[in-house]
């Protein structure tokens, strides 16, 4: 198995790019060989006086980088020897397994519509974070902004990809399937959800739970929870908000007195045990589902750790055959929605 | 100022909506008249041996009840006695100021536009609920769910509406008003928001603040964000919902080992405190805005605080003259929009 790392992206890279890798060599198996793309000279840096295996650690020279300001289908058009391109097109050409990025969101959806290319069949690839539930596994947003304006069908193969992925990645049986919506009823809805639910209702292979209110996003009611991408990236982006308020907010009441510092200290642990299960870098990233190939979009402010959870991630969707299964899905129910 | 209250829709109806009631009579200005619909055996019990100014006070009998259930629309065009179509039909005929209800949103949205009807020029009425934002003050979402499916100019009068309240209401001079959107560059968006951004950049009267992600949306930098119906929905649900699941799982956390309990115990009041600001009982209710009148939907599990805070709130708006100076801001932009 070849990861091809986009070594340039992300804030904190190439360090943390290259100390995931590191680590991700020592304590993955060990049948994976990983590519880093980007600066010659910086990787070896980042290199310097570290022990690894040399035969599994490859630097690809990239030349070029593509930032967050440029625009992204442009950029990834034009700098044909950026690290983010490279390692695009190492997947897209079958020679690497999975590409991973913590670069520019639209450069890497850009790389995966452009250079790896959607399964045949597939309407429009999605990207699909991952948010932390209650019962203490993950439920999937699909999509969350790859693609604002939907139709019915995209939806239907959101919940085709998204279900291939909980089962093969996260290890679920039959996930359960909701399509976010403004109330629980069948009926509810706008023009796009009340096309989509009577669709989703007599797809076969997926298991619909129906209708799933964003509030209960977090319950762990649903392991996939399909949307059009405004409206998911208003949910994916609403959690990360009310989080990050809500321990603000508790930090400032804590620290505003002697007894809230006093017990905020002395349940340190209890905070940091919350911290961590809330924590993306725990997650890796998110996978963009519906191309021909791996491809995960890690989080800008990733570290190592991150980078360590999103090789992990990548390693099993690429031994799960999440691409081929996401594949015959869609192919098997192209026969039942033309005919 | 004549107050109309639906005394039977709530969970907790009709003691709940009495004793917010009489503390509201009690405690804010006396130049209120509070009407009380609903089945008057149940309300009589609910006032025994409370001792209240009898001319402020009135029971105005209701024999029917709108429940959740129901599909609100066929509902409230068959129940003519039901306590929320009386109390919005004495806001429709100009006897009472302002209706406020804790019973089916549905309903209370169908008696808006189906009895109190909408201000000549506003396209459609909007819900418009408060969230407790880290400056302090509130942020609201306009629109929450009453319109699913929304065009450019409806985006635009939730501009308007949003923006004559938060400054009537709440006080804020200059609000600043949001658009909703999945980035904050200018050229971000869905064909809905590609759309409305220039409209509200070149609309008189507001303070257009560019796009807000939803990451922003408790920052306070915004006073009002406008959005479809469908997305607001999952904005305020998906806040509702993280805020209680980080509250469940820091609870989890705190309860799971001593060192947590104890360190919780003596950071009560701290705890208190976030409850306090986090609580929707302290807002009232959401203004449902463009109709011909006040109208206030209470939430479902209002108590007799979230129903005096409602009333208060209903005075204000009243007092403010919010209706009119939304009447006035439509008027004026027709002619920008038309020309």
């Amino acid at each position: 198995m070849i990861l091809a790392l986009d070594a340039m992206g992300g804030d904190h890279a190439p360090q943390a790019v290259v100390d995931g890798a590191l680590q991700a060599l020592q304590e993955l198996e060990q049948d994976m060989v990983i590519w880093l793309f980007g600066d010659e000279v910086q990787i070896r840096t980042c290199l310097q006086g570290k022990e690894y295996p040399e035969g599994r650690l490859l630097i690809k020279p990239a030349t070029e980088v593509i930032t967050c300001e440029e625009a992204p289908a442009a950029a990834v058009r034009r700098k044909k020897n950026s690290s983010v391109v490279l390692a695009a097109k190492a997947v897209a050409d079958g020679e690497a397994d999975c590409f991973i990025s913590a670069g520019s969101t639209g450069a890497v959806l850009s790389c995966g519509t452009l250079i790896i290319r959607r399964i045949k069949g597939v309407q429009r690839p999605a990207l699909a974070p991952l948010i932390p539930n209650l019962q203490g596994g993950h439920t999937m947003i699909i999509d969350a902004g790859a693609n604002v304006d939907c139709k019915p069908l995209y939806l239907v193969q959101f919940a085709q990809m998204g279900s291939a992925y909980m089962e093969l990645v996260e290890g679920v049986e039959a996930p359960v399937i909701g399509l976010l919506n403004n109330g629980e009823e069948a009926e509810k809805g706008n023009e796009l959800t009340k096309e989509t639910y009577p669709l989703l209702q007599k797809l076969e292979g997926i298991r619909f739970g129906g209708n799933c209110e964003a509030r209960e996003l977090m319950s762990g009611d649903f392991d996939a929870v399909v949307t059009d991408g405004f409206a998911g990236n208003v949910l994916l982006k609403s959690t990360e908000g009310v989080a990050k308020a809500i321990t603000s907010m508790l930090k400032t009441e804590l620290m505003g007195s002697l007894r809230g510092t006093i017990g905020g200290a002395i349940a340190k642990p209890a905070f940091a045990s919350l911290k961590k299960k809330m924590d993306y870098t725990e997650v890796g990233g998110a996978p963009l589902l519906g191309v021909n190939g791996g491809v995960i979009k890690a989080h800008g402010s990733s570290n190592a750790k991150a980078f360590f959870n999103a090789i992990r991630q990548a390693q099993k969707l690429v031994k799960g055959g999440v691409t081929k299964k996401i594949a015959a899905a869609v192919q098997a129910s192209e026969i039942q929605v033309e005919g």
